[in-house]
């Protein structure tokens, strides 16, 4: 599904703006590599390629079927997929049992599992790999941008929330091994995929979006293996009353208690994240940052107040903020102006340039009582610029520390950010959202080695 | 201070790079219609402009100085100040009790009070006004947005967090009154300043970051006044035992204990933030909203799972789901195709546009049993354009319940967001943001009523 060598394009359309028309104009700009099949019984070619009236005329063999047809005409098809030895397949149409049609469900999970061929969704946007170039969403290119190939794997049940968090994936730097977005979960389901993550070596990290799982026992057993694997961080909708009752008309999805469900993730040892922005934040951690070894956090910041915020931050994470040594403080004295008051959280002062950052983290890279970093860079000030942001970048090339950048602001700050990113290291604009990462990683890290 | 007619520069410079150069570009640079001095002992003319050794040679009323010079020759510069009748100072620069120099300090407060002249800082950005183009900031144009013009004042204790938050303000749309970074509070401190934003009429909310208030009581005084007329949203940096350490050496403040702070804070009738995108948020809400009149929100979105996440986040507020009177269900089922549910959160299902839209909203209008509006509008959907903002923004100027927009992505969102808030629509990231916000709004007019 994820690495087809030919995929056929059921509802392929030559009108703009329908579905149909747009997955197949993406695989074509995406210049997927593999044979695509348009499907579609009035058009005899389909924006330039020849189309089939049924899958059983393109005789060759189709490793992925994509549907996108209305619901009720959705089992018929798939019937005759079974009969084309049609690999497997993703139902994008929606109207099953999210609007009660539970019935046309069924019929459609019983005709999957008479060929055994794995079926994604219905109701969903199917499956994207930047590096199989694979693509089945029918969003439109201008609307979100392209996250770069990397190693963190999405899956979301919604996807809406898939959308939107691909599209701030990119916008974060994170780079993505596969999206996942599932839907109704009628043939595979979550627990499916998260067998397929744990053996799949292109990812290394997981987030997930989840409104509830079918098969609770499974899913546990599953989710202990992946999370002493990879780390997988996981939001759920549907945590209140209100919520579930949404949940259930969204994707059909029993919510059960949402304390049954934290006590399962908490014992699967997976990170669970408050809102979307949690997700992707200790997602980005997780991606870029090793194993912390221990929970004292050093603080080095251009700006005193947000110096002052993250040390609150760093406390309020259950996290401590280190003892420098002796050996560091000597260090720092020698090498900082007599402004600089040589303490944790260690204030550059607002004129600071690259030269005093670098010399800064110098002084402190073999401090043996750190055990992470926050780097505050506040660009907005004069002596901030795109050389301090390359000494961050050189400085955590040769580190084997977690660190966090902290830069918040417009365009200027944003563009410095940027640069940044692509080279790996990991930027936040909020305290918080800094230190509660690291605390992640540590977690995740006890975890792992059985101290929890 | 921060309407004057005349501003003297001193220690302003023709170095690039200097604080009293950048200072004095700055002015020039913003057109400020008022006169202008630069006063330093060496040059004869400085950017152009005729200069002055002392301030006692302008022979001119000066209605504000900025002291931009070494911490040691400012009591000599302030005495000077003083015999030349200047109305108001602003000492940007930093050496005083913020590094034990208090003695220092207390000599800067004594010749302030000796003259009556009101004294701001030191160890601070000092002030800035759209309106009147003041700007005594030392920061490089390019490197922060400069806010539009609004009813927002902004108080920060701390330069950092000051710019920061000032560039994140004109990013998030939101508009300026006034800026006052304040720093260590020697002579004008928070009671004054909160005093004068009492008064002045151009402000129509006030947002705080303080790292302690010297004049305890006097502060829960004029704070009573103040909220009781207009919202104030503070953060304190210092809320942990670490961090109160941190802000005592940045702005030498005594943190008390965080107990007594929120006691005081909530008994003033002030907004909370835990951090600095609450600051943002919750004073964007004010400044764009009007006062809810109860706790019932309807939620509206292309976007299932993003509806049930705002569900979640509309309970965990302290707000509720509205329940539709039967005539907006009735028009609704009406007006909407057979895949949108009629219910609360409103999923108008991922081919929605701005007609649907258009209709949903229209249908409930008038729903009494509605207080409050939340509408997600995820642009990565083939139907939502710019088209789909113009409605929005046209329903929002029709309408007098407050509402909050939620769109998060990369650049093709970021322009309809921008397109949004030009109009005055607030836009949040995320669920938790736009919920919290608006149950602020709902306990901020609860407490002007008593009802608290």
């Amino acid at each position: 599904m994820l690495k087809p060598e030919s995929v056929a394009i059921i509802g392929a359309s030559n009108t703009p703006g329908k579905v149909g028309y747009i997955i197949l104009k993406n695989y074509l700009e995406e210049e997927y590599r593999g044979r695509i099949y348009p499907i579609n019984i009035n058009d005899e070619t389909i924006q330039g390629l020849r189309a089939y009236k049924s899958i059983r005329d393109v005789g060759e063999r189709v490793d992925l079927a994509v549907i996108a047809i209305p619901a009720m005409a959705v089992p018929a098809v798939l019937e005759e997929c079974g009969k084309a030895k049609v690999r497997s397949v993703v139902v994008i149409s929606g109207g099953f049992s999210e609007v009660g049609n539970t019935a046309l469900q069924n019929k459609l999970v019983s005709i999957a599992k008479k060929y055994k061929m794995p079926t994604l969704g219905p109701n969903c946007l199917g499956v994207m790999d930047p590096r199989s170039r694979i693509d089945t969403m029918f969003l439109p290119e201008n609307k979100l941008s392209k996250p770069k190939i990397g190693g963190v794997s999405f899956v979301s049940q919604s996807g809406a929330v898939g959308s939107t968090v691909l599209d701030l994936i990119a916008k974060e730097g994170i780079g993505l091994s596969k999206f996942i977005s599932y839907g109704n979960a009628a043939d595979v389901d979550e627990v499916d995929i998260m067998e397929y993550l744990l053996k799949d070596e292109e990812t290394k990290v997981i987030i997930v979006y989840i409104e509830g799982a079918k098969r609770g026992k499974e899913f546990l057993e599953v989710g202990k293996k992946v999370a002493k694997k990879k780390p997988v961080v996981i939001i759920k909708g549907g945590t209140t009353a209100a919520g579930a009752v949404a949940a259930h008309s969204h994707t059909a999805s029993l919510a059960g208690s949402n304390e049954a469900y934290d006590a399962v993730f908490r014992q699967c040892g997976f990170s669970i994240a408050k809102d979307l922005d949690d997700l992707l934040y200790f997602g980005k951690a997780f991606a870029t940052e090793p194993e912390p070894k221990g929970n004292r956090v050093m603080v080095i910041t251009n700006g005193g107040g947000t110096g002052v915020l993250t040390t609150d931050a760093v406390n309020n994470a259950g996290l401590k903020m280190a003892a420098m040594s002796a050996q560091s403080q000597k260090e720092l004295r020698k090498a900082m102006p007599m402004t600089v008051n040589i303490r944790n959280p260690l204030d550059l002062v607002g004129d600071a340039d690259e030269k005093r950052y670098r010399d800064a983290l110098s002084a402190i890279s073999n401090d043996k009582d750190i055990d992470m970093l926050i780097v505050i860079a506040l660009f907005q000030t004069p002596g901030a610029d795109e050389n301090l942001a390359a000494a961050l970048v050189d400085f955590k090339r040769n580190s084997k520390k977690p660190m966090i950048v902290i830069s918040a602001g417009s365009q200027y700050t944003e563009e410095r950010k940027i640069m940044m990113e692509d080279e790996g290291l990991p930027v936040y604009d909020s305290p918080a959202a800094a230190a509660n990462s690291l605390a992640e990683l540590l977690k995740y890290s006890k975890f792992r080695k059985g101290i929890v």
